[in-house]
């Protein structure tokens, strides 16, 4: 069966997960990237390669973070770009989300950036262009549900490619509330795809999925243990918007057992990078000492952020 | 008395109901739209025709759908596009209509795109620009109250056009809640003014208004009898949100009724065309398998609206 | 101790208040204004002055009146515009403010245009701009509490030059509510630097700092002594959502003691001039016969407001 994320000439028609895509188109999209990050220090902000496209960002759900990252992207390729908060539009008249899909086609979209609080939607959309033949238009996902966010995972990847060159020489520790985050997932996909031979999962067992070593992960029950002589820190957000309070520890404890200080960062190796997908909960995952320390790339990350998503839109927007 | 929506040359000079509008400007319309429709098959998306304008989205009741198509089509023409959304702005503050107009038009706008819940409005604002001699301020009405929403009837007169040729042989029906739709009052406006010698009416006399067949329509109270050998179906849809709960009947009940079938269709000529403004509620007014059937024009209307706002605007920006 | 928002060449680094902004610094921004007014004129709308550069409107408070005077400076200026709502945002979420700002600028953000409840978070903005070397990213005050709003002033300063020429020869009267006003503020600091001789401040002493003596003004108890002989009459907005409803004047008896009414106005020297910052409640604190009488200039000043604005973001984009 062909990859639902390739078209027919093993090109990216679709970023939708990690999960499945071929280490060789990751490696592309990270290739990709790499001159848009030069691009910003040379001055050059703007590139004519999506000039006269129009992208859609269609957020059914509020993120203006990711949106603004998406944004700017597609404004620096000379896109057009059209905001859309669809959970105050359409489809509170009832509309179905395939009929506003259509209905944006029909005004010539050539690009969605989909965010959406249900796991799968976006590959819904994918798989309704495939059904109906609009193969010139393409899908980024942007987040679902607590499935996938997987421009979050392909920077987190050109971070750590950044600053430490090779994957297969690695030890890469996931911190905090694996449970609830849709980066986790992605980034779990895209180490194992590049060959990083341990990836260890940090975190209270109440926020691990079940089924979190069947990730081919290892588990490590406290941070003594996780981050000994690992070259990468990968903090999670505590999603505490996401979470029911009954089972939820307060921050203070939580920051006493899992959050990252200098003490518990110094068992790691001793150049280990910290990185942190934002916004950052300073005392609860992260101590402010760690977070802006030497060790962290945390906003370089952002930087790369857009790189990549340059990358993956430039990608989509050239056939 | 001059018509208020020519200027002294017989131009358009604003866009506020099609109740009135010269059958040659409607024409006009058409015919301006007819390349920009092509335009998009040949992948040429944007035309400097409003390079440096400034087109202001004027929205005093929110309507993301249409935003969007004005949106798309001012920036395929090049404009400057701002977007306010005026319920929760300086009119909360106390400030007037035609001051908010007054300061938008020292900010240098050239066009103001309008949508109000008040029936009028904008025929307030292009009256006030006239008595203010702002000649070269143009106004387009996106929708007034139960009043006009112009640029979907002459989409509408586009579609019909586009798949009939011609409009002095049919025979349209138009079907659902009249009584809620500002579009069901431009579209009879256009039909008759482009000479279509029948047009019938058919839903719930609840749902007409008093004075129906003043309109110099035929109304008829069954679907059987109504759409009997009609070259058009044009849908509208159920306002469930501007109905109070008492008079409505039930979507099932409705769909029942007055709900277009395959089985209902039927009764239309073989090559009968169906249309609807969107959003649709499938299952209330529409069954899917029509919606999505042969005879549905439904998302080429949406193509056609983008081309039809850039006629408009485009024929207004040019003087 | 170096003036915070100029850089060691003496130039233009931030824009937070005017309050210590030199002279010299207040005329540049008004020369530069110049040529922007006269463009619109001319019908040359766009300007490549900051081209490829990122703008950002940086709004924790709303005020759709602000942002878009702002946007379409920037526009006019060939700017890209990244609007971001913050109150509904990252600091939902958790994130510091200088958080959110860092990771904008990992964004390669270029200008943060920012509008703040809290007096003073501008100033956080810059100095830690300063703090961590990022020379090249500038900070426009948009409105920080009751503290200052000096693109405001700014402009009413340039209307004050295009109607009476000089500074030095002039009485001003500001009218109204001074205690709530971020305009008020802005205002005098402006005025005492370009050398008025006299500033006059009329109001209600419920509606006045307790410190206005100290500003450097005068104090009239009635508009009848405080217009006597002005040549311009500074109103204010009555700020009723600013205030609780206790102490308020009911709004027909803040009309008959401080409503600026044509009869008031004649005490003032004939050829005065009446401004306005907007939005206006006519009947509050302006009489519709004064507001859109001939003395009146509110409306050239949102026009002279634009131009204002495109000067001081050309002249910090310029290094």
């Amino acid at each position: 069966m062909r990859n639902p994320q390739l078209n027919k000439h093993g090109e990216l028609q679709h970023l939708l997960t990690l999960d499945g895509l071929p280490r060789s188109i990751i490696t592309q999209i990270l290739d990709t990237a790499a001159p848009f990050t030069e691009m910003a220090e040379r001055e050059v902000k703007k590139l004519p390669l999506l000039r006269g496209k129009s992208v859609f960002n269609l957020f059914f759900e509020n993120s203006t973070r990711t949106r603004t990252t998406f944004e700017i992207a597609a404004k620096r390729l000379s896109a057009d770009v059209i905001n859309l908060n669809v959970s105050t539009s359409s489809t509170k008249k009832g509309e179905t989300l395939l009929d506003t899909v259509d209905n944006l086609c029909a005004m010539q979209a050539d690009m969605f950036v989909v965010r959406h609080e249900s796991s799968g939607a976006p590959h819904l959309i994918a798989q309704h262009l495939e059904n109906t033949g609009r193969d010139h238009i393409h899908v980024v996902n942007a987040g679902d549900g607590r499935h996938a966010h997987p421009t979050q995972g392909l920077l987190d990847m050109y971070t750590i490619r950044h600053y430490k060159k090779e994957f297969h020489n690695l030890t890469v520790a996931i911190v905090g509330d694996v449970l609830h985050s849709r980066v986790a997932r992605s980034q779990i996909a895209a180490l194992t795809t590049l060959g990083v031979p341990e990836v260890r999962v940090i975190g209270p067992k109440t926020l691990l999925p079940t089924d979190v070593e069947k990730m081919g992960v290892r588990y490590c029950p406290t941070m003594e243990e996780g981050l000994k002589d690992v070259d990468v820190v990968m903090m999670l957000r505590l999603q505490n918007e996401r979470m029911n309070g009954a089972l939820l520890p307060s921050p203070q404890e939580f920051f006493k057992v899992w959050g990252l200080t200098a003490e518990k960062l110094a068992r790691a190796k001793p150049d280990a990078i910290v990185m942190h997908p934002g916004p950052m909960n300073r005392g609860v995952e992260i101590d402010s000492a760690v977070a802006d320390g030497s060790q962290a790339v945390i906003l370089p990350q952002v930087t790369f952020g857009i790189a990549v998503r340059m990358a993956v839109m430039s990608m989509l927007g050239s056939h």
